[in-house]
């Protein structure tokens, strides 16, 4: 046993809080990273997380606040450096508060999102985050990141959807914004300041949820359009026809599909022969409307206009989350395929046809690749993942990889975009933060977290340079 | 000439940035306080006001950002210490972008709130904060003090409505965070703190905003209910049958009619006989539907209830307009009258009777008073304003103000709300903050205002103890 645990023992926390260092902890999704921990400790209560806190203050250990591991920028795992504490909050689920009139719902940090969702639907209430590792993700790690997902289009990032958290600062002093308050101005917003912060700044152990009306009627179509500028175009008759029923609007590239045919898993298929691209169109309306009837008139009249030359319509709720589990599925061919470089990437929406058709030239320039591009096209987000050709694998081209990204990310910045959408910093993007990011924020940013974690112990090196 | 303006002078300012200390920029809309000044500057540029901001820290002056000069809590004005320069946006008022199919516009700091709208408006779109000083607020300090209004229920608060800012940082560096993205995770979100952090941190010089489609078709009724218990039954049924077509819910209750005929201005009065207590809806729906259709068959079914008694449904958007107009004249009759202490609270919604039974009983002991109370039921937000009795004056009751506001503060504590939903913290309530805050919350704002702002120049004695 080493010296920051006997510490945090001897500062009062339970034994069982102390978790032995399974795999889960040190490794994530994509498989690029492999970390280290001298612990993981998994507290059950507010006050022990500040316990651990302190006595990481005390023995100057870095600590790490852990999730469900989802995190694709190595947020949530440190392969250089003085081995740290994991902090899980995996123990910490409980719904503290529930109040379907004012739609808000307390969670601790470690609720599964999956679990959230449950939880809202009971009283007939969406809790509108929605993507596709719901099952695992926890809303700490969710808002520690400021999630994005399918819905942001009509309810925003995960912030949007947080009145209010509870987060043990750095010194273990436990800060308590939890509130239904629509409308609270009593100093600066730092709630909005620890969340996006990546665990950087603190550790989110609560949060005060926004809930909605369950839509009275949802529909879904998928739409076969001839390029990314047909699908611009059909998004802006979506808006203009459907208005702040859209719930979702996501942008598929046949690749997708076809890394779907190649490695699994295993998915109905809508169309015979896979469509270069589609668009998967997500409606949520009132009790009076039909989805089936906005959609099929939103398909005639984007045929007429030559921007839509096929199309499904899902009959029922299991089609539609048929279409749903298809485009959900598409990350984990994408893991099983081996992306040579991941790009999580946001660009003014009517850029988007521009990027589709500018990047892949470029990138041929570097050498010879798969392109698998998707994503929430309604926000202008992409998902723009580079693969070897097939019999190729990603370790053939490792030395590649840092000028795919230059390309990528140069590309993206002359569009005004941004080079990380929803994914955050992490360690993967610290280098990107320093090239695109704005020098002034930089410099605020380094001197808040100088203010506010002058030991430099929470997730050292993650965002900001260690 | 005193030094500051000097430097700022040797600094390569242009003469005519340099204004005379007239009445306007050291006075507040409610006459409570008179501030002071060394200079006034009015830039008119981004470069122009990082130059001063060099030479005010170069001279250690106070600066005090300068928007429409409308906010309520002294923000805007020092009447201790060493006098300010004020920095006054007036001169930065033009429109940098638009952008109709994204939905953006990004404008500079000194754009007036009514300006927007009308630049909005020509493209068919909405900018949807709105208020009562909208002819003179600007952008500016609407968003240094996440302004809020009558639309909150539906839009959100001026920091829902920015996408991101521009903003000269207290040592003259320029952050620049403007996009129209919808996604963006690049590190710290700067933007949303200082967005209400009341110019303490910086000063905001621009800002790309969310512009809504226009609701096609829109409505409002004055409906009168027996009390405020009723009221929120009437806002549930409201959100049940019109749910996010409902974009404001106020109440009224008849002290501010009573003022208004007494003091004028002089406004069109829809009841012959004033009623205790009524509701202003206002409804945005679809090119489908019929808000007076709505607005009819919500009356009959609170009406069934027994939550109303007698309505109104607007049959033009003049008399549309007229209800409107009403509602955001109250705030003048309330300062011809003279409030003794004017609080601006928030509880949770469902606590709004809870409040406005007790807190009458509880004046009661400390004097004899009127109460006006009206507000934003929807957001839980209600001004509650305590005047002198008829044929009293506001000074007979100086003394008994601090402990107005304390007892109006106390109850709001109980039912877990907030002192400050929409004003902010200013001046006049930083002792409020320092009682009801959060501790730990308010020693990490101290750790950032002395980070970010190490010589505090900025604004000091706002929000923060100087």
């Amino acid at each position: 046993m080493t010296d920051p645990l006997k510490t945090l023992l001897a500062a009062g926390l339970p034994e069982t809080t102390v978790r032995p260092v399974e795999p889960h902890y040190v490794e994530e999704p994509r498989g690029r990273w492999h970390g280290r921990a001298v612990a993981v400790v998994a507290p059950s209560t507010t006050e022990e997380v500040a316990a651990i806190l302190r006595a990481c203050s005390e023995t100057r250990t870095p600590v790490i606040p852990f999730g469900g591991g989802t995190g694709l920028v190595g947020g949530q795992l440190a392969e250089h450096g003085q081995p740290p504490v994991i902090l899980s909050l995996e123990r910490m689920r409980a719904v503290r508060s529930f109040d379907a009139l004012a739609g808000t719902m307390t969670v601790e940090a470690g609720a599964i999102l999956a679990d959230i969702h449950t939880r809202a639907e009971e009283d007939g209430l969406i809790f509108p985050l929605t993507l596709a590792s719901q099952g695992s993700a926890r809303i700490g790690g969710l808002l520690a990141t400021n999630a994005g997902g399918v819905n942001v289009l009509r309810y925003g990032n995960a912030r949007d959807l947080c009145l209010g958290i509870e987060a043990v600062l750095p010194d273990g002093s436990v800060m308590n914004t939890l509130s239904g308050l629509r409308k609270n101005n009593m100093g600066y917003d730092l709630p909005h300041l620890m969340i996006g912060a990546e665990g950087t700044l603190g550790v989110i152990t609560a949060a005060t949820l926004r809930l909605f009306p369950k839509p009275e009627k949802t529909g879904a179509a998928l739409m076969v359009v001839p390029d990314p500028d047909a699908a611009l175009g059909l998004f802006r008759l979506a808006q203009a026809r459907v208005g702040s029923g859209l719930s979702a609007f996501e942008i598929i590239h046949r690749m997708g599909l076809d890394f779907l045919r190649e490695v699994g898993p295993e998915v109905r298929h809508p169309f015979d022969d896979p469509p270069e691209w589609m668009c998967l169109i997500d409606l949520g309306l009132g009790a009076g409307d039909s989805p089936e009837t906005a959609l099929e008139a939103l398909f005639a009249e984007g045929f007429e206009a030559g921007l839509v030359s096929d199309g499904l319509v899902a009959q029922s709720e299991a089609q539609r989350a048929e279409f749903w589990t298809l485009r959900e599925t598409i990350p984990l061919a994408n893991r099983r395929i081996g992306a040579i470089s991941s790009h999580d990437i946001s660009v003014p929406v009517a850029s988007i046809p521009g990027f589709v058709a500018e990047a892949p030239g470029r990138l041929a320039e570097i050498g010879d690749y798969r392109i698998n591009c998707f994503g929430h096209l309604g926000d202008g987000n992409l998902h723009y993942n580079v693969f070897p050709k097939p019999g190729r694998s990603r370790a053939d081209h490792e030395a590649e990889r840092p000028a795919i990204k230059r390309c990528v990310h140069d590309l993206v910045r002359e569009l005004g975009g941004s080079v990380s959408a929803e994914h955050g910093i992490g360690r993967l993007k610290v280098d990107d933060l320093e090239r695109y990011g704005d020098p002034a924020k930089l410099a605020a940013m380094r001197a808040i977290k100088d203010a506010l974690d002058p030991l430099g112990i929470m997730n050292p090196g993650a965002v900001l340079r260690n």
